[in-house]
């Protein structure tokens, strides 16, 4: 059973007024971007303007890609069908799984456990087992752009480290022993770069949950604003059992 | 019914990459901070250094205030009870409802509605129906602190305009009237100013919504990775029927 | 501030067991059904035979109607992009706002309103406002079979009442003064009815939240045990600015 | 990518009325409880009256477990924040995660895979590697009153069969090797039954998300018609950087 009084380390509140990470909210709201605060709250200490720079990149490549994707198509039916501006959000920040954007934790996990491996038995052994990397490969690109302009901004700023050579490693073995490209893909680079960044993995998936309710709030207030309701597919399958009695 | 192709004009997803509101995401990633691209993102343009000045101190004061609000509660509980890290800030943001900064759109409204009124009107008839108006008094503060903030920070980029101009003059009848101080809270500070940035009232919500979430993070991470499964409540009271036989 | 020890008259649960509105929980399980349980847990006392039929059909009637309404395609979207069980039935239910099963609350409020009404006047003012009645219109259907069933169950078991018969009335004053059959629809059918079986208007949106979610179980099942992730429109138009540079 | 046309053989919805797994809705309407139609939705066939007397007991032990318990703190919390109804039993629904209800398909999965192997060394495996079987223990309970009720109404109803009997057996083992009774919990015992029902493992967490939504819309309702926004807790403890200066 859990005690009775919760802690926490983050922030305190009270009518002397806030603190995060121990400053003075007042103050950090005259000095600091968003950014900084971010980093801030999640790491406990100030970035360098360099870190920040960094973090403004991997936010900004998260920020939205298209009405396609299922968290856009579930925040605005949630919308259309009756619901409130912060629920039809939620609901797409709900959409957020292992298979859409929430597998970055994983990647991570997977380049910290491989650190000091061998590489070329890692990916040895995962073609071997049948046992795809999450980290690598995309449906639409065969390098993937935004991986390509996040590194470049890392090299700039000195953020790329041993997760990111590490990751880039393991993309070059695979082509090697594969014979076929298969990238580094989007979630395997904020992967390495929050790792690179110090940040630790059990907090990897957090980076594409901060950054993607920019565009859900976009898309829900287009919703709210320029459509009726209620959204429904426009045409289906059935495929069960014929008309029957009981 | 809804019509079967959905449209948007927010964003555009291919194998060419990605483009939002026009721009190319790359270049985005490259250029711009997360503030300014959620600034073009929701307003379909890019801003000034001053409305991201403003932006930046309106998302920064909305992060996080403390473990004992309700969001937190809900986020953290949900975490513990062994749910994804993704589906626990959801529940966090499903919680932004109309008690706690989902207010703001309701305020944005109040204030767009009464811009060319007799405020000294407004506020008697308010007091006469006994009707609260939502952007003032505030449980903790008698002056919030951070709508001073917030306001200040307006005045010297050139953001404070008709509508926070209001707020004030509503805050100073008030006081006139019920000769007691309700000052301006943080929703109705908030409304004020992204009235005052030129956004729609119908996007008002959008701002704690994008900011809260990084404090929730925060607090679903630390919930994770320090606590132990399952939160309770540690105590109640059953104040029904007593026990009895079918 | 809440108060610091939550209160409840629904259950009591202890070391020495639970109860349900005062009954013992391992007694009820031996002797109700599903359904007189949940009218026990609603409404704090047990149903007659009668009530449990009505009820029971009230459900039944909610369970499921097809893959295309968007809670079905908000839950399956959530499975498919790698959520658990609970949270993509959850992500369903979040979807049954007021253009979707939520509307029935607003609908047993009007029915209470204008109980002791003249209807004709009712209906007038409605026509000469453009103030739609919600309990009444169907896009499939010039009658609604579903209220048939729902209304010929109720009259068999005594359970039509005046609200029921409310309603009728006013779906005839709207064929007169309309000269068009407006049915009373699902959503009005369940209103009149929980208020003629001596429920809280209050709570009216219960029964359909209760019953859907079983059709949302099969759904998600389906989805997981038969899809491969992850959904995402086929098809959709940008109408948005063209390519721009920075 | 998605098919275009989605597909299901759960239920077909047109203008010509409904079905669920090709019997007409109105039909069931009139001549099945909810609980066979649950059955009948769930696993495509009609139940037999031993197969829904089973159903309804597992449904209503699960119905509601008093107020502490977070998927209830969590719900409450979302409507006393100014949520709708719907979302607010949404936010109960998606707290049931692996510690709080969402267990039950793993304990299936492990009945599932142990059926034919020797108890005696699965018990003693377990031991050594100190993985601690989910089905067995409860912090309340030496004994779980539930399952104890469920396994005599299985055994009246013929319903009890070779999973129901293997989770007996890993409990004597537990036993004789720990010398230390660890009961069958209430997940374990549904585990058990639905496999003995003959549903498939997959759907193993459905019966507690279809049941537990009617204690949580109970709780919902009490919130909302008789307590105040917003819920906080009343107490925390800031253990955290000290106060410091930018």
């Amino acid at each position: 059973m859990a005690e009775q009084i919760w802690k926490t380390s983050i922030s305190k509140a009270s009518s002397e007024g806030t603190t995060i990470r121990g400053y003075n909210l007042e103050e950090l709201t005259k000095k600091l971007s968003f950014t900084e605060t971010i980093y801030l709250t999640l790491k406990g200490e100030l970035p360098t303007s360099k870190q920040t720079k960094m973090l403004d990149a991997i936010f900004v490549s998260s920020i939205d890609h298209g009405i396609e994707v299922s968290s856009v198509t579930v925040a605005r039916s949630t919308m259309a069908a009756g619901n409130q501006f912060n629920s039809s959000v939620a609901a797409g920040v709900g959409t957020l799984g292992k298979y859409h954007g929430g597998a970055i934790e994983d990647c991570a996990k997977f380049l910290e456990q491989n650190l000091d491996n061998n590489i070329k038995e890692v990916v040895k052994q995962s073609i071997e087992n049948k046992k795809r990397i999450g980290v690598f490969g995309h449906k639409m690109y065969k390098v993937d752009p935004r991986t390509q302009t996040l590194f470049e901004i890392a090299k700039q700023n000195n953020i790329y480290g041993k997760y990111c050579k590490l990751a880039e490693e393991i993309e070059t073995q695979l082509e090697e022993q594969k014979g076929k490209k298969l990238c580094i893909n989007i979630d395997g680079a904020i992967a390495a770069l929050i790792l690179d960044l110090g940040f630790d993995s059990t907090l990897a998936n957090a980076f594409f949950i901060i950054s993607r309710p920019v565009g859900l709030c976009a898309h829900v207030h287009e919703e709210k604003t320029t459509e009726k309701p209620v959204r429904r597919l426009s045409e289906s399958e059935y495929i069960g059992k014929e008309n029957r009695k009981l």
